[in-house]
């Protein structure tokens, strides 16, 4: 809790916490994190080309071979974020490595904690930065990407006295990976409201965003009788409502109509025109598209009935990633061990789990989310009781995992 | 239908119908009309300081102390508007009393035809100047509001050489009114839709228009399950539906939300803000008044049952003018008379029958609007089959009032 409050301190912004890629904020959190990894007792501490700052606790010299257990987040923020969200997935194993470590105790893997430089996408619009590279998928077409004052990712990794032009080559030794996990605070409130401090999450879930138009006729609103009217707006709600009855109907499913607005609208005008988004999320793609579908043929029997017509447009979709089904079960076994109650929900967000899993197994493990589940703001929070649970029931993951 | 083809040429835009208060397309329309009128045999064509053209057609001289029947309707005009809203309830009468006055028939009553030189509001945003001159009630505070150019309404009075300072005498002799009426073409699709040439209307609706601002809580669209959401705009769709509902139940009532937005809204968050607003009109205050009541109670229950809170600001409240019972079932006699079906309806859209209205009974029929029911657009049209039998309707109206 502490080494969160001191990362905290550094920010590019006065009065707020905002820590961009590649800014001397950033820079300075890097060298904190290395700091720390070696007072903490791991063995090695490198940084890769991108700003992966990357600690690791070597196996029990027993073991022959040993592969590698992976953990870790990013420490880049949004802008005015909290001090929790992708930190605390740093720290806490940090914490771990060093309680290890003074009690001299080895585990039978490598151990490698992460701390990736960029996931939020804030500078350069381009999320993942940090974990794709942590596996060899880096895009280096991003380099050329540009922030707001017109300097290139390239640029902006030299200035930082690292080498944009070996980003490509920032891998890990995938191949030797056992297992990669992550503790992430939920940014939600669902342990929350459901009294819980923990949650082992059973998958990220995947999305499809899009952009439907609906097209009626504008009329006189004094003079139009209600049953001669094609009311886009009327059509648009209830959309609105089936999206929100098909989606509570299954657990874990969620949709959204996040922008909503009648184009050139007037008081005394029937809407000929509403715009509005759909966001669909599910923790399997077979549960998002089976409520599309649905959606869908709602849409398509209201506009029918109602004599409008529907534009769309897909502006997004991604596939959901499955947690590891065996390290979910350790992760009960070592929640239960705890005497915590054990409790499974799916990721909404997506996190670095989401593309490091697409290397290896991963599992994650959700924090309560202090102030009603409010994250990405200041008003983020953990209390100190629930950081130690989730500390000792990673612990007792690890050793979980070294018995597996 | 020839006068309404030669009124259009006179425009304020070319290649298109805008005519607005004293230009010098309105002074032209002006002149043309008083020309017409004398034409047709009006034994006196006045205009009054406001623009007001009236054509008095005196009564049998053997009637003492003759009464005033009254009929008219504007001759100004939206911007790229139709050529016959306001201008057929001007033409028409004036073809029947050129139709009089070629057989040399007289009426128990001075028959005055009103062509209103203002209702529509397009260049001062001040509407019914000619029918509140017409009968005593001009305000005479309007005549400083400036147009888009900073002229002000008594200055471009003035240019048109008429005197603002005699805005406040235009009255006709309210005292010895007996009647007015007025014919419009119905600027919505009702009679259209039901094979119906005329209507007469039961009256000019009134309304209230209200703002209404919800306000949820903006959240997560990943990590807010669906049931601890608090949408704003899934509060506004019900009541969107409802007030559908609720209007379609009730013949004549129409309720309306023409503008609809999420401020701020995100594809990936839950709305926290929604504005709406509400427009209801009907014939009856009090149709009204019960449908606004059900309305706020069900408001009431959707914002409590969704954790939402609603802030209203009531825009516009309008009064509903009765049209008069008695001359109803004289057009009702008249236009039976013609073989035509009889068919009542209110009138959605304001008139100045509704101004007349407030200082004499009045009644107004309805003329079948072609092209969907749309008016105030280029597209406005009617059949010559229509005028020509509203116009016989109209004689037989007037006979009727004569014998009445």
């Amino acid at each position: 809790m502490s080494w969160s409050d001191q990362l905290a301190l550094h920010t590019d912004q006065a009065g707020a916490l905002t820590c961009a890629y590649m800014t001397p904020a950033h820079r300075a959190v890097a060298a904190q994190l290395d700091a720390w990894m070696r007072e903490s007792g791991f063995d090695e501490v490198r940084h890769d080309a991108i700003g992966n700052v990357i600690g690791v606790y070597r196996a029990d010299p027993a073991v022959a071979r040993p592969r590698i257990v992976s953990t870790g987040s990013h420490y880049d923020t949004v802008r005015d974020g909290g001090k929790y969200d992708g930190r605390l997935g740093i720290l806490l194993p940090m914490a771990i490595v060093a309680d290890l470590h003074a009690r001299d105790q080895r585990l039978p893997y490598d151990f490698e904690v992460v701390a990736f430089a960029e996931e939020e996408g804030l500078r350069f619009g381009s999320t993942f930065l940090g974990s794709s590279a942590y596996i060899g998928r880096f895009d280096e077409t991003v380099l050329d990407k540009t922030d707001a004052d017109g300097i290139t990712m390239r640029a902006a990794i030299a200035n930082a006295g690292l080498d944009p032009a070996r980003s490509a080559h920032c891998a890990t030794d995938v191949d030797r990976i056992k297992h990669y996990f992550e503790v992430h605070i939920e940014q939600g409130p669902v342990l929350l409201d459901s009294g819980l401090p923990l949650g082992v999450v059973t998958a990220i879930n995947g999305g499809v965003r899009r952009i439907l138009t609906l097209t009626g006729l504008a009329s006189h609103a004094g003079t139009t009788p209600m049953a001669m009217r094609h009311d886009a707006a009327c059509a648009a709600a209830e959309i609105i409502l089936y999206v929100e009855q098909r989606c509570a109907s299954v657990p874990a499913l969620v949709g959204t109509v996040g922008t909503l607005q009648v184009v050139n609208g007037s008081v005394n005008v029937v809407p000929g025109v509403c715009r509005l988004s759909l966001d669909l999320r599910a923790p399997e793609d077979g549960m998002r598209d089976a409520a599309l579908a649905d959606i869908e043929a709602r849409i398509a029997e209201i506009c029918q009935r109602r004599g409008v017509r529907c534009e769309t447009e897909e502006v997004m979709r991604k596939t959901a990633s499955a947690c590891a089904p065996g390290e979910r079960a350790l992760w009960a076994k070592a929640i239960a061990a705890q005497g915590a109650p054990v409790y499974e929900l799916p990721s909404g967000a997506g996190h670095d789990a989401m593309m490091v899993g697409q290397a290896t197994s991963m599992s994650m493990l959700f924090v309560r989310c202090g102030n009603g589940g409010i994250s990405h703001n200041p008003l983020e929070i953990i209390t100190i009781e629930d950081a130690q649970l989730a500390a000792q029931a990673t612990q007792a993951f690890m050793l979980e995992l070294a018995a597996a």
